[in-house]
């Protein structure tokens, strides 16, 4: 019983490290549909998100049995809630790449990013997509410091979204309402993968050594 | 130590009753400051935002412990896995009750909602509140029946927020990228916090009934 316990329980990282993988693909593959307005990849990440979801409600109702039938302490428990928590991230991550996806759908044949904001998009995507792959090897790996460098990317892509606005709400934007309105809103999905990678990050500190980042300093939880 | 348990248990529930009444008059006060140009309304909101976050981590906290210590099962087992839940799901509502009011704020002493979009964005912003407090009351009273009903308001929601698109790009719009910008994250901001009062209706039912809503249909976990 117990040997299976473990199985179970280290069964559950494991597809939560695919699951982590399948999201960064399909953040990928938004991107690949909004910067190159490409119908088949935005078809493909709208498609998918329902895979996303069933492993997600698999995954969850793999925890509670855990918690229900092994009643687990100390590490093996925040393995558990680390997981449980996790799980909500990955298939948010995955409902956000899909609101990409549908902008991308929405505007084909033509981009829904404007040139003047091609680069600032390239450079948000790739950061955003990095950090859910250091999410992954952070939670593969058990590696902490992975988790920390996060933060850096994190702020860079704070100051992308500040860059967004100042170019939008400039008199100089030829673009239109729309694009404005399209540009606002990616901007605000990218970012959002991105704090869910970084709430990834800290789930596996918290998973590692039982803390919890509170604000700048870390409790015991 | 079982009485302390279940007092432990029923206290974190009343606890989180409380929460959503306070995030209830978050949304309340933001969306004052939203609509009347109300900067103190708007600093109150993000001011307290902080708090709620204080009360997040402390219920938190106290829901690991009973997990670690009192290995609960059945029907306390979902009270504190629900629990975990909903106590994220008001900490969002809370940082997006604050996003409002940020925007009402950087608008100051303007209105960021255009006249043309105002009862619109009364009527969404009046519908979330009633999703929180519906959302409070179903915890309280265990009231299935009534997360159910939020669904029809979750719609509602949703068809302003069509709406608000169908206003912001057509050719009469005359406010600017700036208005259509705001207004299109704020449709996102009430839209987010209408999804996680839907959520939490749908935790209380996992909590009351051990059934998850799964699509269109209801399973085990």
């Amino acid at each position: 019983m117990r040997a299976s316990y473990h199985e179970a329980l280290s069964s559950v990282v494991d597809d939560l490290v695919t699951m982590t993988r399948k999201v960064e693909a399909a953040v990928d593959e938004a991107t690949q549909a909004l910067l190159s307005a490409d119908l088949a990849s935005a078809e493909k990440v709208i498609g998918e998100d329902a895979d996303l979801d069933r492993m997600h409600d698999d995954l969850e109702s793999r925890c509670f049995t855990l918690l229900a039938r092994q009643a687990p302490v100390a590490g093996e428990l925040r393995t558990v809630v680390a997981a449980l928590r996790m799980v909500a991230d990955l298939a948010r991550m995955g409902d956000l790449a899909a609101h990409v996806a549908k902008i991308a759908r929405m505007r084909y044949p033509r981009e829904a990013v404007p040139e003047s904001m091609r680069s600032n998009f390239q450079r948000m995507s790739k950061l955003a997509n990095e950090m859910v792959e250091l999410a992954g090897r952070t939670l593969a790996e058990r590696n902490v410091l992975d988790a920390e460098k996060m933060a850096d990317h994190d702020e860079e892509i704070d100051d992308l979204r500040t860059l967004q606005f100042r170019v939008m709400l400039d008199d100089s934007w030829s673009h239109g309402v729309e694009a404005a309105v399209d540009c606002a809103l990616l901007g605000r999905y990218y970012e959002r993968i991105a704090d869910h990678a970084v709430l990834m990050g800290s789930r596996v500190i918290y998973l590692v050594t039982g803390l919890h980042p509170e604000g700048d300093h870390w409790t015991i939880a």
